[in-house]
């Protein structure tokens, strides 16, 4: 089977999501890197991609030029679709353009920079008809759509509470004044948007939890603040949730947890069991019932509790772990089955599990979140 | 040594709490239990002090009896401090008739059933001088003790997040309908109080809150809810906190978490460290200082590492598991080191972790909490 | 109904398992502590007693004295049965005197000093018709219990493979060079016995292998080591075991893992299941089948799925923990029960985990232990 | 930097680990696999070659073939290095051929059948001057790499005692009776050589307390076992360890504890400290020191306190997991890294942690286990 033919805006060098892409994108071998335009800075993007090997005329000194250029290549020669993983005020105007150009389009969340724009988005793709998906990554973990589909299937319940929280560290400094780039891009309104705890992590929380449970929030009441001195947006974020069956939730997103990693915990529960996940033992999925026993599943592709969909995430038996770039590596496989389907005539419907309606509800959120906690913790409903 | 003599107000039989008491005030051979109205059934409580051991004449019918009675025996006889397990409604009452007839007295919390009455016992202790305590379990823990020593020793620097949940799974279907006492009184307003899950161990995560840290939450914003139908107080609920000193926190407590047990955990992050304390693990706690590092601290008389303070509350050496009916020893410990020093003519402060400012303090939450639920999650003020 | 009276040898100031012995002798109110010889240093007996508040007529020099003395009071007031929580050697010489002197015996493991001295307390305990067990700690545990009656209940097959270790590090460095009198017995010939660490904690785990599994070892083949310059005995050690289905098992003991506190696991294969469990996390039991989900159950007096014997153990719901001095209560409360049926007449079968027979087993098994390491690792039959 | 040209012996359909090698060699985008003969079917080559993607030209019916139509290929175009991963008993006759014909080896452990292959192969490695390394898949874990670092710099003090146990499930029944190919070759003493268990998994138990103690074992005392019935090479086993220094260690090896997935983990513990590393958490490294403090850390590219060596092994800062794949991929990195420095001339010492000499010890290891187990478990020492 031939692989697909992939390009990347930005990842260059002292980007920290563009090499995980990549690595991802080469796990499974269906998938080839044949262009890029990985930096603004045009010095950076040759040097990257030398670095990666490729022919110098594919190495573009800005994403306009990739897509224009990319256009007047044959097509069993030029990029099948792009993935872009560049700061958050880019994803609109280079993922918008590259559709219009005819190219599918994979872009790391949040998918705009404001809900009017991710509307915009929306359009595009539904105008465009081109294959459209956020790498939203725990999505890409097994363990995770295993808890959906026996949330969904009624394993618990009714969906009653759920709390999901998402715990960093790395900003209880001010590292963006000490020259971290991650965390100048990530603190600077005018590149990462309105929000910044809540965008960069609370939208992953946020994903989860409306995945997990297949159900909807609603509305929210939202309580973020800054503690580190200086800066303009959130590090960190509470906020109560209502789900559309009546369900509480609770979301905290935080990057002044000093000590923490990358923690990501939510827990479910239902009239009659309950379910948590951590990113801490991503292999494992705790299973409650009553009190006295609880049940570990764990990932593997010889583990036949698992649902198909599940199991099929897995690239090894139980006990040999899979982490984070495997998970990115079913989101890239998933966005694979996408383009194929399309090239082959069918697939309205997406195997990734964040298409673009994911993409607007995260905005949805992200706005819902400041409008909140600039009204003194008012409830706010959701936009779709 | 004499040992000091309780008498106890509830605890018969189909109680949970009076049994914990109870193995609690006999572990370091430091107390007799002497007498008890251990019901406002005469039968079940003459039932429980045979059952005890206690002679008959010191089974009383009922709490008024006990304590008028015992007021008459001379010193070296009577009761010296009362033991307090009835349910909430009931705490003032007999705490106050105690402490006005010279009893010193210990009692489960919450304090009282409402705010009003937790400022007529404050003034109640303060005009009478008598020893007065809550057992607030958690503090009883030396890992608890610890981290308090550490975070306002300055360990973590400025404390600025906090995050404290309690969650158990036991009234996630109606156990007061299938005839669980226990059930009965927690979800009945008369005997409970104008909180539910709030009142039963939100309260518990509030008073951990407040003693770990060593600040004051100043207000918050509530989010309490009923899952069950047609019970009438809180079984879950949520809150953003504020403390003396800016910081955010949040507070969760359910008791419909399926399959929980009885899951109460806190971190608390600073500039430079954070801390992590669960009860699934008490003999252990988390210090969290820069990515990549986690320090586990051990509880055990042998540790050096330990404050004095936690260190002397250890029985045995680390790796040996000490638990709940040891926290609750070491509440009645330093209780008993309250008594002896007021009998010794000395003795303004408390040893005891919870005393009655802290009593007062867990009233004027749950009053605050019931009223921003009230209120569409406004934000409340704890009144003080 | 009436308490049972104990009295204790050993333990007084600067030792470590009385103070555990009568805290658990405590806990469930069913014993006194009614005199002691608590040292063969009659003023360190003298004040231990004073500290427990013992009429000084009930403190004696010596346990000769108080075997004597105790005998010649009323029933109803002398003491019922003995405690031994003596260094090694004098465990035998009290416990047959004791016995022989009409006094029920519960006696601190290993029981005697010599394989020969068991046989003897063997036929004293026969002839006498007196109570005998040891405190085989691990055995106080509820999920031990639940483990040993899923086992021979045939939950996981047949047994094919044990594995069981118990390593602790506070022997890494020479204690008994700088004071440590806990440290300067154990590793004295004279008072310990021919073996070390496989005296001192060794034996817990052959008798926690024999008493989960239900079978016996027949023979084993032992490594025994000394880490430490200047000591005598062996300070770490391990096994091959053979049981007597055939069945393959390894035993591991060393008290040089620095850094180790007090860590016993024990991992059960069958044919169709497995089991783990560790002192580490002892409220819980790890139940293995396939691949890919792991059960685990917990204790607590609330959960149903639990056998009665154990769930009777448990004195609080599933999530308060309960831990080693509760572990020793449950093994009082056994023997309890062993004196109250002797006492009416009943009970030739011990409700004890660990009687007199399991007594000779651990010594035949040191004794092998020695026998094999001091013949390169030659295979012992254990003899019974 | 040009990519290495790869070609691979076995791995076809129904296979494990060629797959996970194939993933590996891609993730860091150095190695293009150019050709492969992946079965002895030639059938079974062929498709998997065409889903590979690979030219029908360089897929082969036989590696013999592979070897002699690859050595006629140009330098430019033909594979540079070979990958072996078929069963045990062609790892010596292909790798060695594949040495005398030019090519590099990188081969799945063990080494080879026997103990005089692996000699044979050592002189062809030194003779040849090729690149040579084994896939000791846990080696490839940046907290292993970072124990031996700071075990070798003294961290523990002198290694006292070495535990290690590899146990697994999934031959608890007679996988081979049903159509398992991964069993039947593994079971059956012409594929797999003398050893079961040991040559499957205890080889890498071995081959990991050596490398992290950076000590020798000079000799040792078996223990294997047989229990499922019909099965002539051993499903389980355990062995006394002495090494160079008169550190004791115990090793055991099973794949018959039911329900364990892959569950390999290593304690060290020296004079003043101790190191335990397991794979079920893989990316965490405990380092004990005093009794009460446990460390724990934790990989990532962004944890300072790493060794250099093991911090460049990671590809994502702390709290983003990484597993099996990664750690495959570090050793083919490493290897890459040989092979490079082969070409540009240098390069006497190799990069990759299992060399030659670990393969000659590795197969010494095994010889002496089934020696000692067919000798009533005598002391053996390991031939150099």
């Amino acid at each position: 089977m031939m692989r697909l033919k992939m390009g990347m805006a930005g990842g260059g060098e002292g980007a920290f999501i563009g090499a995980i892409h990549r690595a991802a994108a080469r796990l499974d071998g269906e998938i080839d890197l044949v262009c890029g335009a990985f930096s603004s800075d045009s010095e950076v993007s040759r040097r990257t991609g030398e670095r990666l090997g490729l022919p110098p005329t594919r190495v573009y000194a800005s994403w306009q030029d990739m897509l224009a250029r990319e256009g007047m290549l044959p097509p069993g020669e030029r990029m099948e679709f792009l993935s872009i993983v560049t700061p958050n005020d880019l994803h609109f105007p280079i993922a918008a353009r590259a559709l219009e150009s005819g190219f599918h389009v994979l872009c790391d969340k949040p998918a705009t920079k404001t809900l009017a724009e991710a509307r915009l988005l929306a359009e595009t793709v539904e105008r465009t008809k081109g294959c459209y998906a956020l790498t939203h990554t725990y999505l890409g973990y097994p363990m995770v759509v295993e808890a959906r589909a026996r949330i969904v299937a009624g394993a618990i319940g009714v969906v009653r509470e759920v709390s999901v929280e998402y715990r960093q560290g790395w900003l209880s400094a001010s590292a963006e004044s000490s020259g971290n780039r991650q965390a100048q891009w990530r603190t600077d309104p005018q590149r990462a948007g309105a929000a910044g705890s809540v965008g960069d992590i609370g939208v992953h929380a946020f994903n989860l939890a409306e995945y997990m449970t297949g159900r909807q929030v609603t509305r929210l009441c939202a309580d973020p603040g800054i503690a580190v001195p200086g800066r303009k947006l959130d590090d960190h974020a509470a906020a109560f949730l209502r789900f559309d069956n009546g369900a509480h939730g609770t979301l905290a997103a935080s990057q002044i947890c000093t000590g923490e990693e990358n923690d990501l915990t939510i827990r479910i529960y239902g009239e009659t069991g309950g379910v948590v996940w951590s990113h801490r033992d991503p292999n494992s999925l705790q299973l409650l019932s009553t009190a006295g026993t609880v049940q570990t599943l764990r990932a593997g592709n010889n583990v036949t509790q698992l649902h198909p969909a599940a199991r099929n995430m897995c690239r090894t038996p139980a006990g040999h772990p899979e982490g984070y770039i495997e998970a990115f590596a079913n989101l890239y496989r998933s966005f694979v089955a996408d383009v194929r389907a399309h090239g082959s005539g069918g697939g309205l419907t997406s195997e990734s599990p964040a298409p673009i309606a994911a993409a607007v509800r995260g905005m949805s959120f992200m706005d819902a979140m400041v409008r909140s906690g600039a009204a003194d913790q008012r409830w706010i409903a959701l936009e779709s």
